[in-house]
């Protein structure tokens, strides 16, 4: 009898967005780690390290709703509503999505479904692909003399286009971080010619922290031969900027710029 | 005999670069925190917090290396100096360093001091505070509708200037983040006011993820003044753009200028 009872207890719904991290199951926060420790259901997207739902206990469902860019099975819809029904019914549920929650990962809509149904939530930051992928590859997104700020863009918005905020930003001094852009890096490369700078320095780095980390670095002009030289698909990132020159990579190209300049 | 023989056998020298995040102590990677338990020497930074040295082992050497903007008691000289020093006498240094090491945080200069000693070095990468403080604040860099992009800029370079950058950042659709550009608010005001941006939703975060936490929400035309209301200072860090709006505090600044509107 009492058995049955506490079968039935309801907990408390509640929700904790969490930053899951480039890839690297290490480079998810302590805290993050804390909050799966405490989940009753983990929903986990396609680009989080199955290895972290490990430290999830063995009770908790471990729900896959992941989507890629161009594979949109799950809508965000759909996701909400599980995620309002998971909690309502079994208690805390850890929404585990790649990279940061708000670089482009639809968390404050996350965050506002919730809200709507009056169920607590928090969010718990992740290191974002966008400063640690290059980051990882020795490329600082700045660097005193080459780059004072850095610009993170999306190459998909909601209705499949390059952002518009791409056009301004390749007029800028600033690094400039494309995120799911790879599929359209010949015309990414394109809206930087015109602006005259077929020289810049580009690097392309796909999976960055996991072990099928692979990297292209040219320039604008070469980019987009090397990164199918080397095989480069998605999910990958692009960065544009002088600070890219700093990467090993670089010197033979600028070597080889060096010659042909004396030429 | 022995005994001294292991006492003077020199470890290998070796550099990690750990960020530590934006100031709460459990924002640190897994990865971080595995490198401090195989720390020999520690030099950290000002804005780390103190508890993540507990993570050292109890021989490790712990050294404040730290400087905050206007605060040049260590120069960046003197820290590469140090690193490549104790390196070389005690094995392994991590260099623990606010946010992420390559966000203002002159991380390559250490890199590539280390290079020059043939002393290998790795990075592991920390939470901005650019991206997770205005998170934590839940206010998202980026929300469809509102946010495409967002751009970081130093509000204090090399020669103490506000980055030439951010006049153009004034004039985007970005979200913008300075970092270190709370001494300057009323002329980072000035610069939105000539795009005619006196509207555009701000929000100035002291000390974000730690207990000390301040918010001021407000538009570019009040915010110097919420701000002063609030007794923000340093250090804090600036959002500028229209997912500052989905702050539950500008609700009422939203309401105020609707009236304003209809009278």
């Amino acid at each position: 009898m009492i058995q049955t009872q506490i079968k039935t207890t309801v907990k408390e719904p509640r929700i904790t967005l969490v930053g899951a991290g480039p890839g690297d199951a290490d480079l998810i926060t302590v805290k993050g780690i804390k909050a799966l420790q405490t989940a009753d259901v983990v929903l986990y997207d396609a680009l989080v390290n199955d290895e972290l739902l490990d430290f999830a206990p063995a009770h908790a469902q471990k729900i896959y709703v992941g989507k890629r860019s161009g594979d949109h099975s799950y809508s965000q819809d759909a996701v909400n509503k599980l995620m309002v029904d998971y909690a309502i019914n079994y208690g805390h549920v850890v929404r585990l999505k790649g990279g940061d929650p708000f670089v482009f990962g639809r968390g404050y809509e996350e965050l506002d479904h919730a809200a709507s149904y009056s169920i607590p939530a928090q969010v718990i930051p992740g290191i974002s692909s966008s400063i640690s992928v290059p980051g990882l590859q020795q490329i600082p997104v700045t660097h005193r003399g080459l780059s004072e700020s850095f610009w993170v863009v999306t190459g998909t918005t909601a209705d499949g286009r390059i952002s518009n905020d791409l056009y301004e930003a390749a007029r800028t001094k600033a690094t400039v971080v494309v995120l799911m852009g790879i599929h359209k890096l010949a015309e990414i490369t394109e809206i930087y010619k015109k602006e005259g700078k077929g020289k810049l320095p580009v690097a392309v780095i796909q999976s960055g922290s996991t072990k099928e980390e692979k990297v292209a670095i040219g320039v604008v002009n070469t980019i987009v031969e090397v990164a199918e030289e080397n095989k480069i698909s998605s999910p990958a990132l692009i960065v544009l900027g002088d600070v890219v020159s700093l990467h090993p990579k670089f010197q033979p190209i600028r070597e080889f710029y060096d010659i042909v300049a004396q030429e």
